[in-house]
């Protein structure tokens, strides 16, 4: 069981603390994903979908299984949905990791490192054409079907235009933060929202309600990147304890973007960040490193993105509310969620 | 123009040429696919798809074209199946050619060394999803649709298993012919028949012809994978001049599970063998690779793979011809087809 499930066994639970009412989907998927991965052959790849899709805090797959239960959607239809948005997540994870050229995910070596980079290509591969078997498998009727094949490789398709716009801003000395909510948008902002989606695709509620739906998600998936990015700068993102990695592989994160147009840098100051952040990351030094976080803080990158992590999750919050058909207590666990996405410590 | 069009220019041809019957597919796909990809942005992964799209022989599309006009299927569902074809077969060179580490493609630098891995990884995942989104376009009634997205589903999830069959083969002293079949069914099989599969499903013919298509996919796709495996050995394979790059990456070839199981090796020839191919390509000297072709010549390797990749394609145009409803006129072009697949000289 990982370290967000345990928080159940507290005594009083925190905004920082893995959702109460995520915590029966987790559940729930840790026995179906590994039902879902046991047929597959050869072992090679079976055993690197496993390592692949452990670990993690399963918050897409739990939050799709939650919203089809609060819709009334039945087993059938919501299990292919949460898996498809588990499997799209692992297989960019893995693609992601080897872009980055990074050891570490979820405390244990990235998939590229355990398992050898063909490997790890073939297991990604794998786990994408899962994604659109798992919408073959959707007991719906074929209009419904057609619907969610096109909202599922739309935001396949959004999320590789946002990790080119990510790799294009890595030392970029023209990046800003108009460039980073292009990118940011395209890359996490329908993505977390997929699975609420298909559920209430598959419930049959109307186009303006996904509509609505598609903008809770603009809101939170960036204002969980954000928190990602704050994560990163502490000892508790996965990486067996290594601060910065972001800093170290250039990633144009909203800190940057902030710290280039906003931070009224010196002009040495700002090279120097530009050129640490376009660095091999095995030049990187743990220095430069220290140098960057404390530029950051200094001015005041740290606070504003704290302040939109914050500001974007309250605008999910209200957003979700003013969505036709929500009950309050469906609002109320909503916002539970969205305070966890920017309140978690890990 | 590539070398296969010009082929139409001369005044005799052999069935080595690129098949009359699959010239003018080729010249409509050359626009199509421009202009499909057009639209594509940022910049940085428009011009890396275009790389990745550029140069080849277009055969899988070709074919679904020329079948999907005798078929009498309309261009607004021919171009997408066609189109899907080769974002496929594109998306999974460029993942082969980082898994085997090739640096040469079509006579050019391969994807990943021309544009840089993570630019090639996001390029193959724009094309997997592009795969999907012409499943979303093609103008057929939702039922066929959903049976298009079962069939290119299941191409793709096959084609990956294949892929690890055969990277689990390399260097494998135990591989055997039996191994290499279960490796190239998966991996080749199903895939080369997709295009005409797909058209036959919107053209509404029954499941049975269906059946019978698949059948001869997986005769005529191993019969082209043999005939690349023959063409390795020669200098005309798009690697730059480069002779021998199967034996060099390892890879499991026909002609190595027919030496290790019928080429009556010594026991000095088959460990050094097996340790030729398990040797880091980087080790291995053009001398290594001139007495493994050698090997293969002298063992009856050579002469069993020419004949089976005959066999196969005979074999794929005696089961096509016997697939229900294919007029004397179809069943002569796809024996043309089948022909060059096994004579063509790269």
């Amino acid at each position: 069981m990982n370290q967000a499930g345990s928080g159940a066994d507290r005594e009083t639970r925190s905004a920082g603390d893995f959702p109460d009412c995520l915590l029966q989907p987790q559940k729930r998927l840790q026995q179906l994903i590994l039902a879902r991965i046991e047929v597959l052959r050869p072992d090679s790849l079976h055993r690197a979908v496993v390592a692949a899709t452990s670990g993690g805090k399963r918050l897409r797959p739990s939050l799709a299984m939650w919203f089809g239960d609060a819709l009334g959607v039945p087993a059938e239809a919501i299990e292919p949905i949460a898996c498809l948005t588990e499997w799209l997540h692992s297989a960019f994870l893995i693609h992601d990791d080897i872009q980055d050229g990074d050891q570490w995910r979820r405390d244990r070596e990235s998939l590229w490192k355990s398992h050898g980079v063909p490997t790890a290509l073939n297991a990604a591969d794998w786990l994408l054409s899962a994604v659109y078997e798992e919408v073959t498998r959707i007991e719906v009727d074929e209009n419904c079907r057609a619907w969610l094949l096109r909202s599922v490789q739309d935001v396949h398709r959004r999320t590789v235009v946002g990790q080119q716009l990510d790799l294009d801003g890595r030392g970029d000395p023209a990046f800003n933060l108009s460039c980073y909510e292009q990118a940011v948008q395209a890359k996490t902002g329908r993505y977390l929202a997929l699975g609420m989606v298909a559920s209430a695709i598959v419930a049959g509620l109307d186009e303006e309600t996904i509509d609505s739906l598609w903008r809770v998600g603009d809101q939170l998936g960036p204002a969980f990147q954000i928190q990602d990015d704050l994560l990163d700068m502490t000892r508790s993102k996965g990486r067996a304890g290594e601060v910065g990695n972001d800093i170290r592989e250039g990633k144009p994160s909203i800190l940057y973007a902030h710290a280039l147009e906003e931070g009224d840098l010196s002009v040495s100051e700002c090279d120097r960040l530009v050129e640490v952040m376009a660095r091999d990351r095995a030049q990187t030094s743990d220095q430069d490193v220290g140098w960057v976080i404390d530029l950051f803080d200094r001015c005041g990158s740290v606070e504003f993105a704290r302040q939109q992590a914050r500001t974007r999750a309250q605008e999910g919050i209200r957003l979700f509310k003013e969505t036709p058909g929500m009950s309050s207590e469906v609002c109320d666990q909503f916002a539970s969620i969205a305070r966890f996405a920017v309140e978690r410590n890990r």
